[in-house]
This record gives C-alpha cells, structure tokens and sequence, in this order.
C-alpha cells in the first residue's frame, strides 16, 4: 500500500464523474467523500460533454442499466479518453443477460478503460472463458490469473479481478491483494464503491500498478478494521464503520486505530 | 415462525428480480442480503426476460413507477408466471393517483401474482372498498379481513394487510401477525423489504401460510429485536441494527441475542 | 429557533412532494420522517398533478435530472403554484452544465419558487455573479449577502444561500444562521435533505422567515448535536445519530439529550 496514492487523492479531491447504477449511489457518494474524492452523479446524456470537461475521472458501473443510460455513458467515456482522464469499467452482470453483453460490447468499442475490474464470472465473460455466475455473484473459483492476463491484452487495459484474492494484471505484471473480509459479501456495492476509490486513485501522478494496488489493499484493510469495531453486529452496523474507516490515513488504518 | 422456511432461504439463497422503487433500492438489498437471499435490481424492459430465466421470485414495487418500469414489471412478471416462480406485488400509494391505478390494472390483468400486500387503504383500493389515505400512508382503522378476504378472492391470490396487525388471507383461512413495532412507520421503505423478505421465503417448499406468516413474523420481531439495542435512539440508528437483526437465526431472535 | 415551527410540523406530518436526485432518496425521506414530515417521491410526468393534489408541498431537486424529469417538476411546480403550497427549488450544480443552466431557467420561467436554496456557486450563477464552484460544490468565499439579495429580487422569492454561515434574503431583510458542523460537507446529500426540512417548515402558518430560519438553525443545531456523540468516529457513523437527533425536540436538541 503506497500512501503517496492515498495522500495525493485527499490533497487534490479528485472529482469522479460516475454513471453507476442506482442501488449504490448513495453508499458510494459517501464512501467516496469519506475516502477524499467527490462524487458528481449526472446520469442525463445531455450533460456527459460538459462534466467531463469538469471531471478527474470516470466510473461506468452497469448494475442498473438502460438503454438511455448507455448512451451517457459512451459519451462521458468518449469524452473522458480524449481528455485523457481514466477511465474505471465496472460490467456488473454482464454474463447475465444479452442486453448487458450488448451493452458493454458497445462501450468498449468506443471507449478504452483505463481498469476494467469485476468479479471472475464478469470478467471471464468478457474473454469468453466459461465460468458459473448467479446472478450478479461469481461462484465458484478458477484461474483468476488467467482471466486478467486476458483481460488486460484483449482490451488493452489493466483487470482487476476480485475476489478472496483479487488479481491485477497490468498487461505485464500480476500483482495479488489479500485484504478484505467476507463481510462485503453481504452487503450490497462493495465491489462498486471499490470502483469508485479506485477511480479517484488513477487521477494521482503514481504508477498504475501502485494506484491499483493501493486502492484494493486498503479498501480490504478497511473493512478488516471496520469489522473489528465492537459496535459492529451484522452487515447493517459494518457500513457505517466501514465509511468511517475509509476516511483514516495509511497509518492509522495499518495501527487499528479508531 | 417456522424455521424451516428460514433456514430453507439461507440454504437457497434464492436470487430475487427487484422492479423496485429508486427510494428504497439499497435499504432492501441490504435488508435481503442479510436475510440470506441474493437481490437482483436490473430495470430495463431488455433484460427483464434474461433475468427472470435466473431468478427464484420476482417482487414488483410501484413506489417510483415511470411508464417505462411498467413495460419491464409486466414482462418480468409474465416470465416468472410461465416459469412457475413466485411474484410477490406491492401497491405503493395505488390509491394516490390514477397513474398508478392503471399501472396496476394492467400488472394484474397480465400478471398472476403470488402475493398481493400492502396497508389498508392501498389494498382496500384494489377491491373498491373506501378508506382514507395520505401520500402512500394509510390512515384509520377498520376492517382489516374483508380487505384481505376480497383481495385473495378477486385476484386469486394470497393478500398481506400489513398494519399494527397484519392480516394475511390465503383464500380459505385468515392468520395474523402481531409482531412489529411503531418505529417502522418512522424510516422508509420497511414495507418495501418486507415484501423483499417476503418473496425470498415464498421460493421455499413449505405450504404458503407458513411461508408468509415466518416472513412477517420473522420481520416484526427483528423489528422489535432492533429497537431494544441500547445503540438505538432512534430512526436513523435503528436501521443499521434491523438489518444486523435480520441476519439472526429463529433462535437467537427469540432469545433475545445479540 | 422557533419551537412553533417544529412543533406544527410534527402535529401537522406535512406530505411533500419529492422531484429529486437519485443519490439523496433514501436518506432524505428517512431524514424527512425522523423530522415529521412524509416524503412522496413520484417522478412520474403523468400522476404529478394528482400528486399535487394531495401534498402540502413540493421540492424540486435538480442532482440527477434527466429531460422526463425536467417535465414532471414543471407539472409538479406549477400545480403546486396554482394551489398555493409551498415550492423549494434547489439547483445542484446548476453551474456545472448548460443542460443544468437550461432546466433551472425552463423551471424559472414557469414555476415560482416559495424559496430558491442552493450554495454560493449555484445561487450566483441564477444571477450572473462569478464564483468558481467544482462539480456540485462551491469553492471560494464571496459576497454571499449580495447573490442573496440578487436571487431574492430577481426571482422575487426568498433567497438561502447555504455555507459556512447560511444567508437568508426574503426580499427586504438579510439573516444569518451560524449553526451547522463541517462534517456536513463529507456526507452526500446535506445540503438536498436540508431542502427537503425547509419545504415541511414552509407549509405551518408562520411568517417565511421563521419558517426558514428555524429550518436551517434546527437543521445545523441537528448536525452540531449528532457530532458530539461518542459513538460518532467519522461521515459513515454520524449518518444515522443525524437522523435521530431530527427527531428531537427543540428543547432537547438546545440541551444536548440523546
């Protein structure tokens, strides 16, 4: 975990243009304000140019997706590559149904992420590598190291795979993160609000692999330390904590500080 | 409270198609997940087809309807008719607006659903009988079962008056629910996970009057569970220890755990 | 502060009509039930007027809009003006956007406003003032008494121009509100919930400005209160003590309980 990411993120509050879907948006806003970015939610196709011209980065998360929705987000990624701002792809679900395989095909034929990230069965679709998903949860457990190297050359981009283990592959190198806690399995955007932190990690002046990285180990060692709060309970009573602890410095997260 | 049916949804984890209202989207996958099910909030009429071949139920929401949510209710809820899966319907405000009137006519005369709940005053809308509401609350007190009676038996289906005593009408018998607590009608959309909650346990293989009796009853003594944490002072902090006490099993509910 | 304000609020559960951003929806209609008030939140076009009908109010929130939108708060607005209920408008990020600037002066020009409330970026864009905002925040300090003054004349509305200090323009007289804590601008959606108490506080039979004062004083006293528990460790946890100290009395909220 580099705090030099972390740092410059709450330095420059990177502002982090999201078309994500609209279960998460609060829990995301508030983590991502929690963790030093700012959240700018427009979702109207009408206003992707101009925010983009105002945005340090983009997430397009496709948990809720319609067809209007689509066509903002083709235009804010479109406007975001030519600026040469990143760009985070987050195809939740996309093994579910044609209509999001159709969807995200689009996108990445108009835009280039900067990260794709996803769970195995997202980006094992993506690769057409067999794998067994429910819905919009990865089951079983494969070659995540496969998936992202295949990822990353297909698309020309740097895959994040999550997981008990999440996978990141730059194209050249894999890199492995072990933090986390199976309590983000029973709440609802944990992989989302990661795209997010991610997203506003990329604007920093680090390399790729150091943003990556950071921002997977330190959203899984904040819910490693959020869950040994006392007051945590149960899911409901993680997420609170779980934004509070999104808003400590590196040392205080490493230190079980709080 | 049946704990067949309950242990029976965290053994299934059965995958619920959400058409739901913006307002209460994440409070309800959360609620669901810590339940034990899996929540599914895809809204695009595109999709609707897909996700119903995955899914274990479908609950429908009015709560936030457009005219283009409508269109994905109606096909998600025929597929989940020919795919003999449960559909569980939810009013929200019927009576408020004629929009909303016709919206549920035209779900109902496409649609079978497998429950029908709501208050008083919407599910009295349903079958003409005169109530007094206000927004998308229910006012007054009165007859509770020949609501509940004449919903069951003019739609053919089971009807869920919830209030301080929810009435459920399977058809032939009437049981009801005293579990609950005020504090309910304090935060939004406890009705709405109620029909989450509700759906999950309907995909079990148990008779439909143990199936939804546990989920109102399990619902109503989390509620109550909740309340009693010496951390709740009130609406806002009571909700992360309801979805906490959601996740409890039968036992530990009653004995007052956690 | 006056206590009538807060009082008639809760003998009277005022129902407002909610046309705002997605990213707000759960926290402000549980913020608005733990004050007193009931949210309906249709976005319909079709069932605005019926809403209409039965609400003591309306907020029109711009966060999130899309072009559907932009004609059910025109509906929503003038229904309201016609049945002389209270309007809020708020327009987040109004300088952000000429699709934003457009759908704030297409409301403007068909909806009157009972109070016009957004920060200083937003509120001097209305009247042509420079002010360097980013995204939906505003940066820099200013003359906020003049863009108070200037929105209140020029849109003949009461003007709050909310910050560090809030500034209150009825057209003649200039208040100030000094309550309120910082942790406010590191949680999404504070400044949309707090135009959402100012709508409830509007419909009592009380003079405008202390309607509008005693919104924003008991809003930021709230804040203050709920900051100073010692269970709050950060954004994440200070969410649901804010919702619970709304609830309180203004007696109590003076004296700290909780």
């Amino acid at each position: 975990m580099n705090k030099k990411v972390v740092n410059s993120v709450r330095e420059t509050s990177p502002l982090i243009h999201h078309l994500t879907n609209q279960v998460v948006m609060n829990f995301t806003a508030n983590g991502l304000l929690s963790f030093g970015g700012l959240p700018i939610m427009a979702k109207a196709e009408e206003e992707a140019k101009d925010i983009a011209k105002l945005a340090d980065g983009v997430l397009i998360n496709i948990g809720t997706l319609t067809q209007q929705e689509l066509r903002a987000m083709i235009t804010a990624g479109k406007s975001a590559n030519r600026k040469g701002i990143p760009v985070v792809l987050d195809p939740v679900g996309v093994a579910a149904t044609a209509f999001r395989t159709s969807a995200v095909n689009q996108i990445l034929n108009k835009v280039q992420p900067t990260v794709i990230k996803g769970n195995a069965g997202e980006l094992a679709h993506l690769v057409q590598i067999p794998w067994e998903t429910k819905g919009v949860e990865s089951l079983g457990d494969g070659n995540g190291e496969e998936i992202a190297y295949k990822v990353a050359e297909t698309y020309q981009t740097t895959a994040v795979v999550t997981g008990k283990t999440d996978i990141i592959c730059t194209g050249i190198n894999i890199v492995k993160n072990d933090t986390g806690h199976p309590i983000l399995g029973k709440i609802t955007g944990a992989g989302c609000l990661l795209g997010s932190i991610l997203s506003a990690c990329l604007t920093t002046k680090d390399p790729i692999e150091e943003q990556v990285l950071t921002a997977v180990e330190f959203y899984g060692t904040a819910a490693e330390h959020a869950v040994n709060n006392s007051d945590v309970t149960g899911p409901g009573s993680f997420i609170p904590h779980f934004i509070d602890a999104l808003s400590l410095d590196v040392d205080e997260l490493l230190r079980g500080d709080l």
